[in-house]
């Protein structure tokens, strides 16, 4: 079978290509590290023609989503603004040189009050939402900027973003916390001793991420104990500041499972059972419901 | 006059000397970018025998505070352990190969629940508490890492370090919000009603930080304004936290007058009217302080 069309996840750092077969089996994969954070515009096309080669001789329709569409990457795809449907009707075309290419592009999402973005996420919740239909809660995304949305009757209603996984990187890769803080390794006792102190206390946090050093320093802590509480601290925080995201509510983990892993334990211990799916697998399925779609329109 | 001693402040990124005549003057002043973060122990002594050069004609002793005395340092000056008295009686003295050079290293103060330590600090407060006998309340020393500090009777009661600097230039210089951040320039509305957010709901500090992002790219909010708004997020949430140490009591701020300002228009709008002592000028009197401490014990 020969594929008929594309769908790519375009991101910051890397991008995935997937060829598509008529039956919408999935004939082949590719992935480069020319993520869009180091391409100029007239360069995507390139990349592309280059790596999907020889699927372009049956393929001319290509489908992608994430950062491809922002304002640095290869075509603007505007936001929609919620509450939207989960799935655009429309997406943008991308300009190309040469013949025999259709570039659709899924457009982001954005919220005016309080202001917020996502670009690629949409695109994995609507692949569990074709996965999972009418599905009402909310999708937890944890990553470098973890997402919590709120889904009801497939329209994205309202969404927030937190930093946590940038700042602990930051933290731990950076600051003066990385003397103490071991590149690996867990103690799940310290991380729930952690979350449940900024949880209770969020102004805690504050305070208690230098006291991760002079521990090391004052009482020799062992340096993966100090990961653990510090993965603690600011998870405890974050599910502080999202509690009207998952108090009551159906919740839902789109992610790797490495990063989900902390997410799942904390929610748990809060009384709430959320189901985990692969954040990779909810891509690919969005990038197809959005084909589905164009091919509908057309 | 010629020198009797040398006063010196000898941080991990600089080192700063003085030479002090009988009377207690300063009669040179001489600063290196050879900090401890880049000598070995055994090039401290070269150091500071080509920078005080000829000062060492007539002065053989000196005084030292600073990260000189930490474990990568010269030699390790031992922690004193709260409650502990301000100026330290006992001082370690590092090795010299050369004659006629006696180092002192003032030691540093660490806590041990919850675990925290200082370093120069210490030296700073006790020139304080030289230039205002018997004075008790709590000090405020802004920085990188901004330390509160409860004082009684001359002693360090309690304290507790916050990472607050370190974190906001992380965030504005390389996290995402880099691209929303300017560099400089002060926005006081902004500064005042961000930080009212986070003193209020500490919590929130997690979830406002992405949205310094998103405003630029929903509102166009300029870089200006958002960066005093993340230096307002960030310090409301530290006097959150930090408001066993200042409610209701006498603070003193030592501090650099750009670092120093945020604190004292935030004190301000909570009704302390704190007072802010140069952290330069402080140091020098700490160091005079244990030198003459010294002077007594010999």
């Amino acid at each position: 079978m020969k594929p008929t069309w594309i769908a790519v996840d375009w991101g910051t750092s890397n991008a995935r290509f997937w060829a598509i077969g008529a039956d919408g089996s999935v004939l082949g994969e590719r992935t480069s590290d020319k993520g869009m954070g180091q391409l100029a515009p007239s360069e995507f096309e390139t990349v592309l023609r280059d790596l999907a080669g020889n699927w372009l001789s049956s393929a001319s329709r290509v489908v992608a989503c994430g950062m491809v569409g922002s304002r640095q990457g290869w075509v603007e795809a505007p936001y929609q603004t919620t509450p939207c449907a989960v799935c655009p009707s429309t997406m943008v075309i991308a300009p190309t040189t040469g013949s025999g290419l259709t570039v659709h592009i899924i457009p982001g999402i954005r919220q005016t009050d309080p202001a917020d973005v996502m670009r690629g996420e949409e695109t994995q919740i609507a692949g569990f939402l074709a996965q999972n239909p009418g599905w009402d809660g909310v999708v937890c995304l944890p990553g470098t900027h973890t997402k919590w949305v709120h889904i009801s009757a497939n329209e994205v209603i309202s969404f927030q973003t937190f930093m946590t996984g940038e700042i602990f990187a930051l933290l731990a890769g950076q600051s003066v916390l990385r003397h103490s803080i071991a590149g690996s390794g867990w103690d799940g006792d310290a991380f729930a001793d952690a979350m449940s102190q900024t949880l209770a206390r969020p102004e805690s946090l504050a305070a208690r991420l230098f006291s991760l050093r002079a521990a090391q320093l004052v009482h020799k802590t062992d340096t993966v104990t100090l990961r653990a509480r510090l993965s603690g601290l600011l998870i405890g925080a974050e599910l502080a500041a999202a509690k009207p995201y998952w108090l009551g509510q159906k919740v839902a983990l789109i992610g790797a499972d490495a990063v989900s892993a902390p997410y799942i334990t904390g929610l748990a211990s809060l009384g709430v059972d959320a189901a985990r799916v692969d954040a990779k697998d909810m891509t690919l399925a969005g990038i197809k419901a959005a084909h589905a779609l164009l091919e509908t329109v057309v």
